[in-house]
């Protein structure tokens, strides 16, 4: 994938489609799920009847050349919110209501201000768009009583800027997508070393923009962690953050725009950390007797070390039904046990150190290796999930993730919860479902938890969905867990994000938006109301 | 120390002064030093001609109960300022024109909201008062047309509340001072690992307000980066940080308190990591031929490890002088070379492992080790500082630190412009001086470097440190370099923040503050005008 317009509702690079293992059709036949209608044909689908005012696109046309800027059906259809379930049902029914009246394509940070200008100017809202990725509404904007709707596409702005040998820094444009940056620092020597599921079409500015966590986070830190400095566009103009890796002067506000979701700004380029390329990389599988052990297993490796550079751990469901890699499922058939993945890279002195030192403390607390092989099978198909959500829909599954953090001593009580919760709400539309769950994200404090949620499709696949994510949010609440690890807030948490932060809080948010977006065109309705 | 009250101008335990080593002595004749005038004695310092409005008083002495409210002379004087030079010189002066009017003590968040609806009623500045160790300016309000100045001591709430041993984390209230806080944790077996030079005197709210680093921060990371959560007193009501170790709901508002150093609220308590305490505490010295090559050798440890828990490089200056310990300074009247001191906490397998790889590195890199008793040396002097500056003050010399960070790249030209700056600076005024500098705190991608300067003292102190430090920060403001590594902003360094953060990124803190501040009343003058 390079910088290629993505697919209205089909993941990724359709050379490579997800093929269903039969093991999945075996589990779609027992939920009793039938193919649906095939999806409305992208020229059919249902555009807004709207229209930019003319002084609106020919002032965007003159700042950035007629052909940076489009009105044309399927370029709007394909910028049409992001790509959770509920979004890609929409779409497949031909519904794009929330897509956006034009899309820009700025060729500079210049130009991006310009953008803003002109949009709060004329008070047209702006939608950031990048990698288009988001699963939790993060591209429907709320038109209210704006002019118009402009998504400011930044896909011209994928360059690797500079590198900083000496401090092991490099300066990425925000448009870059994951996959583009990693074979640019590879030309160089170096990995960013971050790779969320959505590495293949999501770029620098959203992963900065929402807060994203890659896979390899225990070893190279989520991407927040890995930021040293931010050039923002606002429609006050532009605010540049980092003048070193920390500071004491004042609050930190590189984290305030960390998680801003286009609210707050643009980001338009990112200065990140980065890493020499690793001389080796080893996966590995591990089993452990329980979801529990495992998680004693993991808790220790984060809070007395050594830590892999990879580390996750999947219920006994998640094990089961492996369904990225049935053929890798440990011993198929055979009943409980979960799979924990390590990975290790680095210099071979550096794997060999932590491999040795990490195996130990999981033979120690109950784990039996499993070798190479199951470590190996899940890297090869770490980033097949979202295909696979493409061919199950068209087999008539209904597939979608959520996921939460919370501290140690919650984890087993939030698990539960969470399960329930989204069981109980499927259950009782007589949805047949399997909840699988697994922890791919560890601090020394607590982790993280992905949930994957497998049912039969009803005839409203979104009415359905929103009862058990209804149901999940609460229990998260309940709990006093996080509404979000790193899927972000967008306008399907805007009320849990309330919650979480209390009015007070919230009402930071909105003094913050107002100071650097006064007309508020920026993302309406994400983040906060 | 405990929860005593701090001498106005006098550091610490006063049963363990600063006593002047031979070789300070020589050094300071070398100044032409002479002992200045006698300080004025308490009693007898100037306070403004000030007095709080009966209504408030008795508001205050209602909620509080009486004992907990004081206008007393020598209380109202031992509440004025911080511990930077300049603030000692004005109190041995006998100007205590900066005191509050009254001094408040809290003994519950309740009771700390309390104490700002009453002074917000009144309009009456609050200034978040604990260990009254800030070197910036942070307790020094601007009066302006305030109807009083209450400072609000946290010395009663300085309590232990909770442990979580699974998720290992720690409930500190605000007031607790360091040393008070690692006696309770190691009463149930653990350490918070935070060793700031002001660690019998600075307490958990004041380090978090601030953004501390402390000597261990190479282990146990910085303050800012050891909170999990926070719980915040403001004049609007509560906000409650902290669901998850990492979340993606949102920025992250607790890096927005973290630093704001009582200007958003009052931090009444603290979630922290915590760490088992450790088995085994081991330093050692190393000597490197130039302070360049000892640069390249800690960067190379903080780049690709392993990293000790405490690493450290003195400059040839500071090694040659080293006036903390002067018997444990390298081959004494030896002519170059520089310290590095490291330090290594842990269980005994960790620290054998950490050791070894960390000097395998030191040595490959030039560094000849000097054995434990030049480590064991500088772990013994660590906090005697403050108390040596007490004592050189009255023998005619002018000592005070400054300190900045960078990325590596920039640190030597960093270091070469500060202290060129600081010596022509003092140079033109016939001030004599010696101008040392260490690396104390390092990063993946920089370091800081922390200044410590002594002079001669002229006549008007102040004056002279300020023309001192005015060109030292415009010397970091050139070389793009943050303002402050660990000592904050305060009123000192209000307006090199505005220059690093440029006008829309203050304004974003003008609007964060006059959303939880409608009335201004905290600390006012405080980080932002």
């Amino acid at each position: 994938m390079s910088n290629v317009e993505r697919h209205p509702y089909l993941w990724g690079n359709l050379e490579t489609p997800g093929h269903l293992p039969d093991a999945a059709k075996d589990a779609l036949a027992a939920l009793g799920a039938t193919p649906p209608a095939p999806p409305v044909p992208v020229p059919d689908a249902t555009l807004p009847v709207t229209e930019l005012p003319e002084a609106v696109t020919s002032a965007l046309r003159t700042a950035l050349g007629s052909e940076h800027v489009s009105t044309e059906h399927d370029t709007r259809v394909g910028h049409t919110r992001g790509f959770s379930t509920p979004d890609l049902v929409k779409l497949r029914s031909g519904d794009a209501s929330d897509a956006p009246d034009a899309v820009v394509h700025p060729g500079s940070h210049d130009e991006v201000v310009h953008v803003l200008d002109i949009c709060s100017e004329h008070r047209v809202a702006v939608v950031p768009y990048s990698g288009g990725t988001s699963v939790v509404g993060g591209l429907a904007p709320e038109r209210g009583s704006f002019a118009g709707v402009v998504a400011l596409d930044t896909n011209r702005l994928d360059q690797l800027v500079s590198v900083d040998d000496v401090s092991r820094t490099a300066v990425l444009q925000t448009g870059t997508r994951g996959v583009t940056a990693e074979r640019l620092l590879a030309e160089r020597g170096y990995t960013l070393g971050h790779f969320p599921q959505s590495y293949e079409m999501a770029t620098i500015g959203g992963y900065a923009a929402a807060r994203s966590a890659g896979q390899s986070s225990a070893g190279y830190g989520r991407f927040d962690e890995m930021v040293e400095g931010l050039t923002v566009a606002t429609p006050r103009g532009t605010i540049t953050l980092g003048t070193a890796p920390q500071s004491a002067a004042g609050p930190d506000l590189r984290q305030l725009v960390l998680g801003s979701e286009g609210a707050f700004g643009v980001i338009t380029s990112v200065t990140v950390r980065i890493h020499p390329a690793p001389q080796q990389r080893v996966f590995e599988g591990w089993k452990f007797d329980s979801f529990a052990d495992g998680a004693v297993a993991l808790r220790a490796l984060a809070q007395d070390g050594p830590l892999p550079t990879v580390l996750r751990l999947s219920d006994e469901v998640e094990t089961a039904v492996n369904l990225s890699d049935p053929d890798a499922a440990l011993g198929s058939g055979e009943s409980g046990g979960c799979l924990v993945v390590t990975g290790y890279e680095g210099t071979d002195a550096q794997v060999a150190r932590t491999r040795e030192g990490a195996s130990a403390v999981l033979r120690k607390l109950g784990g039996v290796c499993q070798g190479e092989q199951p470590g190996e099978a899940w890297r090869t198909g770490r980033f097949r999930g979202p295909y696979l959500r493409d061919s199950l829909f068209d087999s008539g599954a209904l597939v979608e993730t959520l996921e939460t953090a919370t501290y140690w001593a919650n984890l087993d009580t939030l698990k539960t919860a969470v399960t329930d919760a989204v069981q109980a709400a499927l259950n009782d539309q007589g949805s047949p479902n399997l909840v699988m769950c697994h922890i791919s994200h560890v601090y020394e404090s607590g982790a993280s938890l992905y949930f994957t949620v497998v049912t039969k499709q009803l005839d409203d696949p979104v009415a359905q969905w929103a009862k058990a994510k209804a149901a999940a949010n609460a229990a998260i609440r309940d709990c006093g867990a996080t509404i979000s690890h790193h899927h972000g807030v967008g306008t399907d948490h805007r009320e849990a994000l309330a919650l979480e932060l209390g009015p007070i809080a919230v009402d930071v948010l909105r003094a913050v938006k107002s100071s650097v977006d006064p007309a508020g065109i920026l993302n309406p309705g994400v983040l906060i109301g």
